[in-house]
């Protein structure tokens, strides 16, 4: 039975990831975090041991904070375990870490692993490709009244996806906060809008609209537990991959 | 047979208008224009007498522009009939003329025409009425490439129902043009966004979104007819009411 | 502080009840069911007694069973205190004892205690009395792929609703199972469409469709905890009420 | 200039192409129709001779009636022109036709000449290859009123584009109709639902429905002018192409 091993055992995502291993009939290998303390589930404990964790997992998953990072690549490869990397918030001084460590383990490193998301930025960038700019691009989210920042970063990324299959650079072509006076639409701009409210998870919409008529991919989350859902099918596909770096497509066969 | 005058009868909506007419099965009693030329339908001739026309009319309606505004007004009152003002761009002095030659005729004046939008304003002050500001308000809104203001006159109509059901003021509770770093929703705020794109006639939605649950009121106009159609069933309404100054709500039933 | 009784409290429900008492700030007084055995929330143990919980209880919620209704009202009576019943599958004898027991204590019934719902009950049956038959009106719902019946009793709720609304029987007027030469649509006719797949919790949509334009009521459940939490919200209001029968408008002060 | 000769000139599709020609400034060659009278444009006669029409034209479209179609196509090898054939309610011996056809002129056949529609249809059949059958696909389409038949053609389409996507054969896994007593879902099922209401063009939308997410894809259509449009578009791209058959895929560069 595959065996998960989680980084950053006693933090939100580490704990639905052991629930998600349970649910999935899989073995939890164990946990580590910073203080070691506590159990990930009944009779794992939490530990303070990267190398000794990767020692006894078929494959990790880190979820943890950036600082930790170096240490984590460190047993992985000492180890030499394939590991998944869903941190939020590195730097390129991170990436290149990784860049590094993909040259001696399988390594898969994600800014979102839900699999919806990444196969709704697939099909973006596949009707970007095939539309002409005569089809105007609108990205729109909701989410939960307490997140601080707009658009979301999944929504970005659906417009990185967007522009890379037109062709264009994202930076050169957004059009955010429409507000008063704005002019016709750009031929060619990409749109945003950021909706809050009560407690929705993540709803996500790419709507591309021409004279007549409007396609419209959209994705909605329920709740978190599907990053922790897509990290586990992500760390599954990675055990049996060659040395090298990864991301969400290859587990979608993309 | 109801007879029907347009002022305006050689733009955009005076055209539309005649076409519904004629549908319903109504009489186009005829037009007037600037110019005073050409046919609002085959045997009908545009003229420039306001006045001749409101005689032989049964109520007016008047979808020209606020010049216009004195002249037709004055038409209406010499010949006792009754008008519905769907003129766009009004100054409070246009207002005050309305409030006087309401005390004279019959007049209905409004923004907005169509049924449907009133009706979902209705809806949308009555919600906002029940709910507490644990559900927060989000107004989004979609329409043609070509407007170059957001957003939209109607997306503001709505949110003014919202206000008005929560007994705030809209000034002091909009969130316009999220983008960037913009911390926490402010408790009891109305969002707007905007998108842009396409030949979209106009579609609406206002979101109340608490913990666990949302509701969504909507409408989708796949063409500015609907404006025409909702115009002369409020002149139809219009004949036989009493002397006053109405809006689209008594159309309703509301 | 007020302290809430919870029959049934080893279910599903009662257990989301309690954990929104105690999320709201209040009391929860103890709970009942079957066996009598085992914790509703630290240190207070659920009993198989339900007199002796309705007297040391501000007010009661039943998300029982319907075999148990005749002792729970029982127990409200004699301890002269308000309850809320969500029980569902109720046959007509159990309304019947509903009835007796409301003319001793307040008591509130319902089929469903979202507040949303409810509201957008309300919505439709208003929308469906200002609009003629000449706007088709459209229910159509999704939910999880475990639901075995179709449409859900919620979508009936607000047909039943717009029926109401329009002053029809819905039983005459629904259109339920679209598939194959349907002939045109019946004028005046409410379609019912049900999706499903996933863990959707519920989503219900009514589309109200005239020429050129749509209105669109809908409403969207994130979990079931909502109607934990309408239920509190229920029972909080029904402490004062005078002695009656009431359903959740009420609450929504319609 | 391009000039685009129209079979079914009279029709209202073949009216709604000369539109788009014009729009697009094209040249229309011409058309024909059964009766072979009246105009297709100002001072451009519709006559009843296929050939001298498919002379003068550098590509046809196909908008009439099958039983005009064996002319149509030896017309258009006669002059050894490229032609696109959007006609419906084509039997088996039709296609063997344009099979034949097809070995000697550039033949491009659709049943839907959307390019909207059709790259719809190529996103939602990569989504099916991609996601397994955790993921429940159930697919809903809005149209007006007067449709006699459930569900529409293109939401066929769309659900064979699934079920080419995942490998399995429609007629095996539809879930139609559904209401009453349904029992759970089919794992593996395609659901079909159909709304009727007002005067909707065409509003279609497949969801991908698994545990905790949903994908979305949709198309919304404002009026019948898009299939003008898609066809004007097709026919221009099937000139220079190659002798063989196409469908739109091909425009669409899929």
């Amino acid at each position: 039975m595959t065996s998960i091993g989680i980084f950053g055992a006693a933090g939100r995502m580490g704990r639905a990831i052991a629930q998600i291993v349970q649910e999935a009939g899989l073995k939890i290998a164990g946990g580590t975090d910073r203080d070691g303390e506590g159990e990930i589930a009944p009779g794992v404990p939490i530990t303070a041991d990267p190398l000794a964790l990767a020692q006894r997992s078929d494959v990790l998953i880190d979820f943890s904070v950036p600082a930790a990072l170096s240490a984590h690549l460190d047993a992985c490869i000492a180890a030499k375990k394939p590991v998944l990397i869903g941190t939020t918030g590195l730097e390129p001084a991170h990436h290149a870490l990784i860049d590094e460590a993909a040259k001696r383990i399988p390594l898969l490193q994600t800014g979102n692993t839900s699999l919806g998301v990444n196969l709704m930025a697939a099909l973006v960038e596949q009707a970007a490709t095939r539309l002409g700019d005569d089809w105007d691009i609108e990205i729109v989210e909701m989410h939960h009244r307490h997140k601080v920042d707009a658009p979301s970063g999944t929504a970005l990324l659906l417009g990185e996806a967007a522009a890379r299959g037109r062709g264009i650079a994202l930076a050169d072509h957004s059009e955010r906060g429409r507000d008063g006076i704005t002019g016709a639409r750009a031929r060619g701009a990409i749109g945003f809008a950021a909706l809050r409210g009560g407690s929705v998870a993540g709803d996500h919409q790419v709507i591309f609209a021409a004279d007549g008529e409007r396609i419209e991919i959209g994705h909605r989350a329920e709740s978190r537990i599907i990053f922790a859902r897509g990290a586990v099918k992500g760390a599954q596909w990675l055990i049996g991959q060659p040395v090298g770096r990864y991301d969400m497509k290859g587990v979608l066969g993309l």
